[in-house]
């Protein structure tokens, strides 16, 4: 088998950089891998755990002779980073992204691509709670989705291409119109991130219950949320920055639909919670039936204290 | 050693209770553990699979010669079972229970309690989205909060050994009072459940997203809400029906704070958002130094498929 890729920039060096990276390498899809972070200390870090053969200083020096080109940086940086490589990328390279929003992102990238170059925007929905270039495992892909959201006469080739990368590293890939990719992500993973920050916001600020006892007994339900609420404030700040509109809409129906139930609970509608609560449990059930998570009991977690749970 | 109890008696064989006659048995905490279920069904399973030595058709059947009595019933079928199983109870028993809700579970409970029986409600802060007696394991409670809020006046001695055998099992115990109890676990679990409902339910009301789209994406986020929306809807109806007073209040402030974001948002107030998303990071990391929570990536889970994650 060749490789897909005969040399990949990757730039910036972080969680998702360093996945592909791991996973790249253990399948064998790219013949060399070089990259670019802002720090110093990120590029050192790359080397040193061999994720990338060569880092350079600048993401234009890292584009260079590259057949393809991550984008790996928070969605708020895209733009400035696709200035400085547009003059720089090779002719027919393919120029990708793992942006989490789509839209902000094309605006943001496309102007700067030049003649022959296939900018094709990109997002895996897979992802943890840590960041940086140690974060990153091969496996982080695998059976989760990679969404492609060509632009209007996007080379079919090179989109194939870069689905058969995405393939290679484990995910399932679907392409999307971007307006509807960022709708889609607004339901099952920007407003999700934004209400869980909120409950942690609250927990913080309660007089009556100190953090302590918030902490020691999160176990109840808070702690899941703890963990969406926990990613990186960089990444998180642009998404809700750059998918405004749809993010803002579908707040609006969350909050009409919290409104119900809160009166539901005041009037102590027992009937209607008890419908509602139904429901909600096909949903759970589907998405363990799409094979998205896993049916052991508190997610499988190891429980602590070095036991084994029975499953 | 000498067990803890005599003779337990388990009123409700759902997963609370299995979890407790699988962790008693296995630290020997019990000589004899008997029970009863709603359902001819449920006390079958629990003969089959030895959870009890033997089970009973009612719960005053259940309770007579029980030295310890645990009632382990959605909070709104606490009143009636202590009305029932009142006049059946042994002189210097212990009975408590396990409800998720403590202010409402003693004005049910307290009034049938006779003379010479030891009342101490109690709740573990432990639990998974499964239930029924086929889902209890010995290590739920392990590592795990388990909190007793004793009335007044309420004999140490029986205090002392309740607290014996909760520790046995493996929890850790703290003491406070019933009011205190309900605001705490407003915020560390009840509010965070109605949010994570109303989450799933707006992204089930969605028309331009599909169902499906909603279950194949759900890894961005929305998979860690669904799982605490899947919990019984039957003993989330009584929670919200019984602790409506600090759930009204906890509900009240998320949605300021939820407003406070939102208004960020449409601002487009980056600032803010950064320092608020830096804030709630460092109380995920309470959580785990306190042992509530594995520090691995994505809770632990193991990556779906087969692979094993670097962790
Ligand atoms: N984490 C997730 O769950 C997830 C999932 C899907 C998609 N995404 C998307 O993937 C992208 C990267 O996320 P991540 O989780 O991998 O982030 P991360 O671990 O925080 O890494 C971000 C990387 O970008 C670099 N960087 C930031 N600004 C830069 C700039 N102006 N120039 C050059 N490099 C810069 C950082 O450099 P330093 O290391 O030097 O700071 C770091 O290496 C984001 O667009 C995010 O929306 C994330
Ligand atoms: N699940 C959690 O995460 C969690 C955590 C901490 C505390 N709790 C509390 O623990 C209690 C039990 O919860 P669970 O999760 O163990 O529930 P579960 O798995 O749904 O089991 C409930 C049990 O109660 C029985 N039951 C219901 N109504 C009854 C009645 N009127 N008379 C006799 N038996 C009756 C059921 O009988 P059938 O099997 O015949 O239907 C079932 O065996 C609740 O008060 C809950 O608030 C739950």
């Amino acid at each position: 088998m060749t490789a897909a890729y005969k040399r990949v920039a990757l730039i910036g060096l972080g969680l998702i950089a360093s996945s592909m990276a791991h996973a790249m390498r253990q399948f064998g899809l790219a013949d060399e891998i070089v990259g670019h972070a802002k720090s110093a200390e990120s590029r050192k870090i790359a080397l040193e755990i061999g994720l990338c053969e060569r880092v350079y200083a600048t993401a234009a020096e890292a584009v260079q002779g590259a057949d393809l080109v991550v984008l790996c940086v928070p969605v708020g940086a895209m733009g400035e980073i696709a200035a400085e490589i547009g003059p720089h990328l090779a002719a027919g390279a393919t120029v990708t992204d793992v942006g989490s929003v789509k839209g902000a992102v094309v605006e943001a990238v496309a102007p700067h691509m030049p003649q022959g170059v296939h900018f094709i925007p990109g997002h895996p929905i897979a992802g943890t709670e840590h960041s940086g270039p140690r974060s990153g495992f091969a496996t982080l892909f695998r059976n989760r989705w990679w969404l492609l959201t060509p632009l209007d006469g996007a080379d079919r080739d090179a989109v194939a291409r870069l689905r058969g990368l995405c393939e290679g590293m484990g995910a399932n890939v679907d392409e999307m119109d971007v307006a509807h990719h960022d709708l889609v992500l607004a339901v099952t993973s920007h407003t999700p991130h934004l209400i869980a920050y909120t409950m942690v916001g609250v927990a913080e600020h309660m007089r009556r219950v100190s953090n302590s006892e918030v902490i020691k007994y999160s176990a109840g339900g808070f702690r899941d949320l703890t963990r969406i609420a926990a990613s990186d404030p960089v990444m998180w700040r642009d998404v809700f920055l750059t998918n405004k509109d749809a993010v803002l809409d579908i707040l609006g129906r969350f909050t009409e639909e919290l409104f119900v139930l809160q009166r539901a609970i005041r009037m102590g509608d027992g009937e209607h919670l008890h419908a509602y609560f139904t429901r909600t449990r096909a949903i759970r059930r589907g998405i363990i039936e799409a094979g998205q998570d896993t049916s052991a009991p508190d997610f499988g977690r190891v429980p602590l204290g070095g036991g084994e749970g029975k499953t």
